[in-house]
């Protein structure tokens, strides 16, 4: 839903070229189906790229956060799913339906991840008023990754372009040009997610180009959704689209008044590409994740907890801490005048605090502190002066 | 404002131990004076610290904070005042103002750093209904430090301590005590911004204890603030509190039910401390600030600009910026097939990338690339085998 917020900023804004990324609470204009997962109010965070620059160097930058982003969350398995609005208009007239039914027949199309073509095909003939040797030809477009899964990109275009009625189509053939510049750069970002998917139909109210959806086939296998009511969350096992997006070209122009004098007014448009993440769904699967792998979760950022061994030591460890602050580490200590060693130490063992301080009193006289590892429990003294510099290959150990 | 929000998440979430920070917008509950810059609705910035602990730690942490922060935002030299509740009320009492009118003269006394003393005085005379005498005793006390301007903290609360008055009044006794604790552990974390200020009066609907207040004396100082319309933003010069906070005890548990069989029901508090910067004021200080230095500002992270030396190197930029991507620095290039070399540097410049890496045939040949220090022009070859350890050196220079 992203796009038309910040359509209508570019445009209020005067904005014609902007890059920028932004996480914050979107609203959903239709009415949402909340028993599925769809929220009216959820957090987004969106990339986005608005300016007038050389064809599809943008979109393979938006691919290259996708994959990026989806990597480093280890989330598992992705995909990222790519098509072009130009690729669906073709195919469309190809089978004989009219402009005006483009977006009723994409809205069937879309749901093909997640019903049998039967269904569909179904819904396009008694809903859409689409003939049968209409939606035959349709399919055998629509669902040629599906007969075709380990096909390369460049392969499956090539095979629609095979197809006599698509190859004659204009829009069609400029569709298939720009995703085969598209699938090269991709290659030299080293992207291997993209995978081009001629059903995959979303978001064409306002989309021009090229689009994609990300999707994380295996996600939440494995967890039991009932027992924590994932399942009420919206987040079946396998479906999952995670992020999603693509180029829309005339949105922002929708927001401004045409210029020029009367009679002879133009449309100043701002093309835009972009990618929304979904971050909801994005936890959920990273939390269902640890749940699978009961892993301990690190709930707080401290590197080195601050205890002392004996009572009254409450102003050496502050100053310690001081200290430390100052040099930018990330430190803690017991809010207490006088807490017990064993109590602190349990602290740090529960909070996954890699490293412990130990002032004491000897250690006070002989001019150093003892350095414990958490998790080890192995301990060292340590000379004051060369604390920060111990501390700091310790943690980057 | 932020207290009660954060003790009713706390309440409703049975949290009764907890230390975090917050960036979130905020509302107002009262009717704001809008043409002196108090909005509705703002952002602000909470560190909050709840739980029971030994007494004035975590104040000295929420002191800590608001001297590093306003000290690395170098917005110019800074003050926090400091007043505790207690100190308050055994002045107030002291001069024979009942504890119903606590509220109603600490608003007063608390208007004394915009307004002269005989404007206050007149005020709780008229319409506070205090006796002149009181007033006149009152005025003793809140106006010490007005006239002790370079004593220390202990002196300044050692001298409030001989009224006798005072001295005699347990709350005002224990306000002292805990003042000087706070200055002791405020000198052991290195804060010298810590200035104790009995006509400090703010907040006092939920604070309970230490009260403290940011201000920024010569902020704004030289800025033409009509000029750019600042002066209806409300940062009048010399004002700009900038951060406050305090100690409230008992707000956390009135959003809680008591519990306990009837007749025996026990109030569950969970003491907490805070401190809240407010955000938009520290940025009108710091544009401002800018403003009158003339300093250049960056508008983007970039690092390191990929230019091209000659056409149809655009597969060769984008294959460098996947490597350095990868790598982890903050790459861009110029999303057009045949940038002019010219254009690419003058984009550098115009938003402060410090380096450019320049690919050129020769170059590709040599398996090398220019790399270009922005600012001083100097230009050197990089072995590609080199390129990574040569820009993290550049990059840390």
């Amino acid at each position: 839903m992203s796009p038309v917020p910040f359509a209508r900023y570019l445009a209020m804004n005067k904005i014609s070229n902007i890059k920028r990324y932004h996480i914050a609470k979107v609203y959903r204009r239709d009415q949402p189906v909340m028993t599925r997962g769809r929220y009216r109010e959820f957090y987004q965070c969106d990339f986005d790229i608005a300016g007038q620059y050389d064809p599809m160097i943008p979109e393979a930058e938006c691919l290259k956060i996708v994959d990026e982003v989806l990597s480093k969350l280890e989330i598992g398995e992705f995909q990222v799913k790519l098509n072009h609005r130009l690729i669906l208009e073709g195919m469309f007239a190809a089978c004989g339906a009219g402009a005006d039914q483009f977006k009723t027949v994409c809205s069937s199309v879309d749901k093909l991840d997640k019903q049998p073509w039967a269904e569909v095909e179904d819904e396009l003939i008694k809903e859409k008023g689409l003939a049968k040797e209409s939606t035959e030809k349709l399919g055998q477009f629509v669902r040629l990754r599906e007969f075709n899964q380990s096909m390369g990109n460049i392969e499956l275009l090539d095979k629609l372009m095979q197809f006599e009625e698509l190859a004659k189509n204009a829009r069609f053939k400029k569709g298939v040009e720009e995703l085969k510049v598209l699938v090269n750069y991709c290659s030299l970002f080293g992207i291997e997610s993209v995978r081009f998917d001629p059903s995959l139909a979303r978001g064409l109210d306002y989309y021009t180009g090229a689009i994609y959806e990300a999707v994380v086939p295996k996600a939440l296998e494995g967890v039991n959704l009932e027992a924590n009511g994932e399942e009420q969350k919206g987040l079946p096992v396998g479906v999952g689209s995670v992020a999603a997006g693509g180029r829309y070209d005339e949105l922002v122009g929708n927001f401004m008044a045409p210029v020029g004098s009367k009679g002879k007014e133009k449309r100043q448009d701002v093309p835009c590409v972009g990618i929304s993440f979904g971050i909801e769904r994005l936890f959920a699967i990273m939390e269902a994740k640890m749940q699978i792998e009961q892993l301990p979760v690190r709930t707080t950022e401290t590197e080195i907890f601050i205890a002392s061994a004996q009572k009254n030591l409450l102003q050496e460890r502050m100053k310690l801490c001081k200290t430390l602050w100052d040099e930018g580490f990330k430190v803690e200590f017991a809010y207490k005048a006088n807490p017990k060693l064993l109590t602190q130490l349990q602290y740090c063992e529960d909070r996954l605090i890699p490293l412990a301080l130990i002032v004491g009193e000897r250690e006070l006289q002989e001019g150093v502190v003892k350095l414990r590892n958490v998790k080890t429990r192995a301990e060292q003294d340590v000379a004051l002066s060369d604390l920060v510099s111990t501390l700091r290959s310790a943690l980057s150990s």
